[in-house]
């Protein structure tokens, strides 16, 4: 069987993450303190937080059952793989939000606390996504691998690239200037550059909160530091890594066609 | 293999449920509100609640990670069993969790309702434990169905016997009266029978929480409405249906004396 193949058969592994994902989003406003999620209220906010706990470890027990109807299609080998790549990918979103937690605590972060946080989250998520479609698709070894990469640098080029849109992107310079990821105090890629620069915006950042009628300046100075260049061309860096791996990949049939669209997509956007 | 047979070989399936229990009493901590464990501060009163619920999921994902060493030393098929078996474990926890939390704002419970809360928590484990034990001992379908139903009557014996000492206990009647289920208004068995009969002491329970000083006077209400009596037969009966899984077990050589020896001393306890 080739990638591109019989997609019903990857049905589970595509469920199992799915579940994945939306158990992390139950715990995530918990720990983050967020009453909305998707326009609604969150879980927590609906039913308190004890039972929120419970729903999303039920949620994430869900998300494991989910893979035991792949048995159905799959030597038992590949399903135990399956199983290792799916608890790898929880370990590693713990690990990433351990971090994330931990760094809103601290004003002395270097650029380097910024890989091993956002590792942890978009990109292991998405490399189980794109390594659990190429095992059950059964492709040799060295294209699981190609996959994985895949995943794993479209999850890192996204995430730069939301690091910067959420300082110079529209929403976050003009009229919605609440939702620059300034004001939120968020620890994003071009927030690290600029601190380690120890130039105006650092001075400005370690001083106490940014106000909304600061963020146009406060984005200006950035750019006058480097920072955009320098997000600007890591994203592009990681974005040409992506798009090797998927040349590597070499994916086939409807499916490869919709996987490097889709690619793309996520790739290029504006904003 | 039979039962009683190479202990180390089911090692990884031991250490898969007590991470299990330990992960579940992390979040449970922060559900019950309680600020010490094992005589320690709760991890949530020692690093907050956010990381507290993401050291838990970490801890939940480690319980399924102790399963893959099973490889080395079992067929495939096993080892997914075991996977299935640990999520069901982990099902029936949550569902158990969600009942406990929910009836704390109730005034309403009847006595069936006692069943579906303990059958998912204590029960649901030592059920998985005993099955995991004679599943990776591969004995046959039967068998592993008895072992099953021995950690489970064991489970249920165990919490009727608690809920009992809970309230006529050493600890529960004399000085320590603060420590009496009755003042933590807890909805064990005798409590549910209690309320069933609708008489002087459902009267009392239902006008709200219970004070030290009447402890004493309330527990006796309790024995004059039969709950004492009820509750002993029925850890007597549970005790008994115990006992038969574990002959019909039948485990062997020096695991299978071990077993039988903690199971009566856990069936035989006077607190």
């Amino acid at each position: 069987m080739a990638a591109g193949g019989d997609w019903q058969s990857a049905l589970p592994a595509a469920a199992a993450v799915e579940l994945l994902h939306n158990f992390s989003l139950i715990h995530d406003d918990i720990q983050d303190n967020s009453p909305y999620r998707r326009g609604r209220l969150a879980v927590w906010k609906l039913w308190g937080i004890p039972q929120a706990i419970n729903a999303g470890d039920a949620m994430f027990t869900l998300a494991h059952m989910a893979l035991n109807p792949l048995q159905e299609s799959h030597p038992p080998g590949v399903v135990l793989k399956a199983h290792e790549l799916l608890e790898n990918a929880c370990l590693a979103l713990t690990q990433g939000q351990y971090l994330d937690i931990s760094y809103e605590a601290r004003s002395d972060l270097t650029l380097e606390a910024y890989w091993p946080m956002v590792g942890g989250k978009t990109a292991a998520l998405l490399a189980t996504c794109t390594e659990l479609g190429a095992l059950t698709a059964q492709v040799s070894p060295d294209t699981q691998e190609s996959y994985r990469e895949l995943g794993r640098y479209l999850g890192l080029a996204f995430q730069v690239q939301d690091d910067l849109l959420g300082i110079w992107g529209d929403a976050a310079v003009t009229g919605k200037s609440s939702e620059s990821d300034l004001v939120a105090g968020k620890n994003s890629l071009p927030v690290l550059f600029g601190l380690s620069q120890n130039g105006p915006f650092a001075a400005r950042w370690r001083a106490g909160p940014i106000q909304p009628d600061e963020v146009t300046d406060l984005a200006d100075a950035l750019v006058a530091e480097g920072a955009l260049n320098y997000t600007r061309s890591t994203a592009d860096r990681l974005t040409a890594k992506a798009l090797q791996s998927l040349e590597n990949a070499d994916p086939q049939g409807d499916g490869g066609e919709a996987l490097v669209s889709l690619a793309n997509k996520l790739l290029k956007r504006d904003g």
